[in-house]
């Protein structure tokens, strides 16, 4: 049933049919929450279109955006913790493990949702998303409501050396093989000086420069690195690299045109 | 004056001179905390030779282990979230950045002990370890103590399809450039049916069937993989992935005498 209402959305504003899901990804830390809020807001305010707000992070008591669909109606760290007698470690995963039985009735409230956006918090802790079998299972039952994009948050600290940067597409190139779905890695709390943020700028548009700087440092592993983002970049796997910034909203139309672009040419057309 | 103690050990069965440094990582409920305790018992009982216990998180309240330097001396998880009324996530993150005030502290510590061999257990969430400054850190600091090489534990469910298999070498390769050490990856709890233990020996020890396999099922994805994983053959990156288990010792032979052979080849050597 609430398939048919995915198939005939009230909203055409977006060139998709299907709804457009975007899963926040990134390490503890990094501001995936705080992007969620203002990438949501700069969608209904620039682009006139309704997003629909989906909390997965059990161990958020208060999230900046109202969440319509929250994983924490089902399961609460902190009960957990309580009930089982557990560490604040072992609840966690706990948690993680009694979120998935609820994922069914989640992902049929995502879908009977009109909202043609969906943006997606997912756990603080990055890994029980994404090295635990939450994250597979509800990328593939959220294919059935829609096209999803990963987008993968690096703090800017994460990404003062040059070692850092290739992580961070490492990284995005794991999230893509495990979730099987599209990665943009960008690089939050640009809110920092002008200064840093030119440095950062030049390190993520040029990678030879920073390869090299690499090479010289770590021999063998900075040789090996330049060959490997060589071959990701052949691919055009997680080339570009925006900065954005929760605070300021700097670098969230470049985001969103890339989610657009990719939307669009594999999401169901119009 | 620990600097002296560290260069004149009082065990000589080893062939190195400074320590042999063992830090654990792997995401969270991977098994860690186990394997840290029968290695640690395997090389005494094995090799005579004396381990030193150090545990890095301060949310383990219990470890099967006797830790004779614990961060949980400094900082729990558990006080902070009640001294500063925190939910688990903000007090795991805020936990790990007050351990890093007492990190030249616990770094002494490990250093005047005589002990050669030291196996570090580390947060029960890795990305606290590996993606903020706690692990760069820790690590920069301890060179000045001996050699030190990563063990990164995936579980086996973890390794069941092809793509993950190539994750867990990237998340090898991930640690590699932050930390700046050798990383041995390996998949633990083989303490499953002998048939899924030979299904995961013949995927980690023919990587060209694997990448086929991912090649037909994700088309691009699974072409850029085999080029990565070829990149990293090339250079010897994490290419023997040994199975261990921490309940039946399987593997821990095996996993050793690799420990050995990089800590003899890049250690100081008598």
């Amino acid at each position: 049933m609430f398939r048919e209402k995915v198939l005939k959305p009230r909203v055409s504003i977006v060139c998709v049919v299907r709804k457009s899901i975007i899963v926040m990804l990134g390490p503890a830390g990094s501001g995936k929450t705080s992007l969620v809020a203002s990438l949501g807001k700069w969608i209904e305010k620039k682009q006139l279109v309704p997003v629909l707000y989906v909390n997965l992070d059990p161990g958020a008591p208060y999230t900046p955006y109202a969440a319509e669909v929250n994983i924490r109606e089902y399961v609460k760290v902190e009960d957990v913790m309580a009930r089982e007698k557990l560490g604040p470690n072992g609840a966690l995963i706990r948690s993680i493990e009694l979120a998935r039985e609820y994922l069914p009735e989640i992902v049929e409230r995502i879908g009977r949702s009109p909202k043609p956006y969906v943006l997606v918090d997912t756990p603080g802790q990055m890994e029980l998303f994404l090295f635990r079998d939450l994250g597979v299972e509800f990328v593939e039952a959220m294919r059935r409501v829609g096209y999803i994009i990963g987008v993968l948050i690096f703090d800017h600290l994460l990404a003062a050396r040059p070692q850092d940067v290739v992580s961070l597409r490492l990284l995005a190139t794991i999230v893509q093989l495990r979730l099987g779905v599209d990665v943009i890695p960008v690089i939050n709390k640009s809110d920092v000086s002008s200064e840093t943020r030119e440095r950062l700028s030049r390190a993520l548009s040029d990678s030879s420069s920073l390869l090299e700087e690499l090479k010289s440092e770590r021999g063998l592993l900075g040789e090996m690195s330049e060959k490997v983002v060589g071959v990701l970049d052949e691919y055009r796997f997680a080339t570009r690299v925006p900065l954005v910034s929760a605070l300021t909203w700097e670098g969230l139309e470049e985001l969103y045109d890339m989610l657009h672009e990719i939307f669009c040419a594999c999401g169901d057309l119009t």
